[in-house]
């Protein structure tokens, strides 16, 4: 039989996969709000990311009783803790699909990107939605191999990353100013969106094996690595 | 007599409060670079950012040994569970110079903005390390009223936000398209630093009175009021 303590920390970990589904759902929206110049679907994201804001609380609350209450030890604080952090960083997933979206209703009835630049967010938008449907899974099931999936699936977006600022900022581009801006902002939102999914799977490798790998690397190796010299 | 408990939670809260100092000088260095295109200068930002993750372990560590050990109740539980959040705010800031730094690296010996856009990213990284100064104080005395006052500096530092991107998605804007791209990318950085700062004071007001003011209001607030729609 399950102890109370720990069905409770099955509802925190029930509740962030839920706001990792609706990030991975506002952020596959947002790309095809994107693709379309389509107003109702980009305040759709507003909308849910409004509904991952609303678990926030409960979480953090949460969080914070497991840890008043039952003064777990061991694997139960570090499952804790994690959930601590990872609330801030699927929260932040919701924000940035939300830029996305504000970006598309600025624009509108325009669109915001047009050509290569519009295929390669596009295809940069799929591959942050499946990482953030990878990281569901990773924590619905805390499998340590799958989360380390979650960091080379990123590889990918960095490498859409790159190209998309290689276009813009080479000699090929044809567009204004204010796309080619508008473009490297939206690039910057999904990468920093997969950037987070790699963070999820990082956490959850540190819950299961107690070690950390370098939980901020999806970070510092984003911005040397993602833009090309040119 | 401070009980064994409180002397490492001060000790937690010293380490935090040195992350923010770093994090200020990293953003001040970086903005420094930045003007004179001193690379030098940017290379001290890597190492200054190093520094900030080299605290992140321990501080992690030490708050999992105070979560451990004690079991802390009440404000002393909240005082740890913040310092948990916190850790990753001013991780965040360091990551966030260093990416100034790093354009004034790949851009060098060329300055990386000129004129009145050079100008404006100056002011903005004043504001971010006065943002830091002030959240370093947050951090050491866990005063609300000043914690708060860190939400309305930041009002000014979104404010050159807008004036900068009104500046190069405007018609007056006579730079290429890269340097555009170079300075969106940089008033993102520095905005979003000022963002994680507000964060710091919002998160010391819930240690103090149990109170969320909404802690992504910083997120959702900067993009969607941030940019012109031009």
């Amino acid at each position: 039989m399950r102890t109370k303590f720990h069905e409770q920390l099955d509802e925190l970990t029930d509740r962030l996969a839920s706001m990792c589904h609706l990030a991975r759902e506002a952020v596959q929206v947002a790309t095809e709000a994107l693709v379309r110049a389509d107003l109702p679907l980009a305040e759709r994201v507003v909308d849910l990311a409004e509904q991952i804001e609303e678990l926030r609380g409960p979480c953090e609350d949460q969080a914070l009783g497991l840890l008043a209450l039952q003064a777990p030890v061991a694997r139960d604080l570090r499952q804790v803790v994690t959930g601590v952090h990872l609330v801030a960083d699927l929260s932040r997933m919701g924000g940035l699909a939300q830029h996305v979206a504000d970006s598309v209703r600025r624009r509108h009835p325009d669109h915001v990107a047009c050509g290569e630049a519009e295929e390669l967010l596009t295809r940069m938008g799929r591959v942050a939605a499946e990482l953030a449907g990878l990281a569901e899974r990773v924590l619905r099931t805390h499998d340590p191999e799958l989360a380390a999936e979650v960091g080379s699936r990123d590889d990918e977006l960095d490498d859409l990353h790159r190209r998309l600022l290689t276009l813009i900022q080479g000699p090929a581009w044809t567009g204004s100013v204010p796309a080619a801006v508008d473009v490297a902002l939206l690039g910057r939102f999904y990468e920093r969106f997969g950037d987070h999914t790699v963070v999820v799977g990082r956490r959850v490798i540190f819950l299961v094996t107690g070690t950390v790998l370098n939980p901020s690397a999806g970070h510092s190796a984003e911005w040397s690595e993602g833009v090309p010299a040119t």
